[in-house]
């Protein structure tokens, strides 16, 4: 029985700044029903205020208090643990990070940088996790599709310094347990009470199934033929937003 | 017995375009006893004809025939198997692959691209990747120092999109066994008769440890505290490449 809904954002409710087919139709349909809903989502490319009003611009009526997302997670843990970071994150991030002490940094956070991922900003980071920096990571995706492309996420430049440093990161977001524990605390429901809609086969549905979470894999956003059979046990797929919340409920 | 002996050249001969510290006598040493020798490089910055200069310039003088290269590894792979590869490497090692046919490419050669590590590049080489191309590697280690600095090597890159497409590179140089089974082809050698004086633990030793060679560790180069201890057996630790030499023989 699901009493509660977790939704990925890109992919599954929006293309870009545009909305998927049926994503408002499914919003509503869980709004009618009066179940609790989470919008949680690894975009590290601008701060939750800017989500929001793009979601809310694309026709989907949320709050902020819907939305989880990986960089508020990020710096939760930095704050928490007293840590000056290098933020090796999107330029439209910065701003969620704006009063965060950042000079002389001991700790490094990275997201999903785009064009700064260049060989300068990541041997910056490299030498400071070389040096025992931490590294914290905004998600551990592989890659995302935005208007027909792929694009590489944060995931492989986290491996990337892992590798060079012999160091693991800490992740924050999806996959990892404590994201998905810390926003089921949020709703006060069960793991085995909750499913999680993605495009993502790792991020979102291997997620979901280590947490606990049922889940299902729409064909939108980054999905390509056969990724429901790289999880154990294979994932559902159904065709869209929609259709999975109707199968879910 | 040692019977034959393989350098690794930066950091153990040379620190950048300079000599290191006994380096000309370490060679001079087994010129005199007449002992076979080679120096092996993943250096990927430049082509075998200038590697070669640059040593004789510093004052070693090696012929060709003395050197191996990950580069010229790669090239006969991808000549041997009729790829058309993407070369996501240095500006200085272009030449060596001016006669590999390279348009429509349907593999990706990586190595120490330096500067030409950007995101427009690596999502280049991903999707090619994404798309089925096999990856070929030059060389796999992780890091290395140029004149004081750290500096991100090919393998952390290597790992990134191995990681982002669900692949394994192709290795070519060291710690590939295949690699180091090929230079001790050239000069007819059993394994257990050869040792290899390296600065990395990981590419030099660890592969030498792995393709039955013994090997010593130097404190020159990107040696770090404590490097010794990452391998099993513990690497045999020494000053610089002409006390590893008297060490051996």
């Amino acid at each position: 029985m699901i009493e509660g809904i977790f939704f990925d954002i890109s992919g599954v409710l929006l293309d870009g700044a545009e909305l998927l087919p049926n994503a408002d139709k499914a919003i509503n349909y869980i709004e009618e029903k009066n179940l609790p809903y989470r919008l949680i989502t690894n975009t590290s490319q601008q701060p939750r205020s800017k989500i929001v009003k793009q979601l809310q611009d694309a026709g989907i009526n949320i709050l902020e208090e819907h939305v989880y997302t990986a960089p508020l997670a990020a710096k939760d843990y930095v704050l928490s643990h007293n840590l000056r970071p290098y933020c090796l994150i999107h330029r439209g991030l910065k701003s969620e990070f704006s009063d965060v002490v950042q000079n002389d940094p001991n700790a490094v956070i990275i997201g999903d940088a785009a064009d700064d991922f260049n060989y300068a900003n990541l041997n910056h980071a490299f030498r400071l996790c070389l040096e025992g920096a931490p590294l914290i990571a905004i998600g551990h995706n592989k890659y995302f599709k935005k208007s027909g492309d792929f694009f590489m996420d944060a995931g492989p430049f986290v491996e990337a310094i892992e590798y060079a440093c012999d160091i693991e990161a800490v992740i924050t977001g999806k996959p990892s347990v404590d994201f998905f524990s810390q926003v089921l605390a949020s709703i006060q429901i069960k793991a085995e009470q909750v499913a999680l809609i993605g495009d993502d086969i790792y991020g979102d549905i291997q997620g979901a199934i280590n947490a606990g979470l049922e889940s299902r894999l729409v064909r939108t956003g980054k999905y390509r033929d056969g990724d429901e059979n790289k999880t154990k046990p294979k994932a559902i797929v159904v065709n869209d937003v929609l259709a999975a919340v109707e199968d879910l409920l």
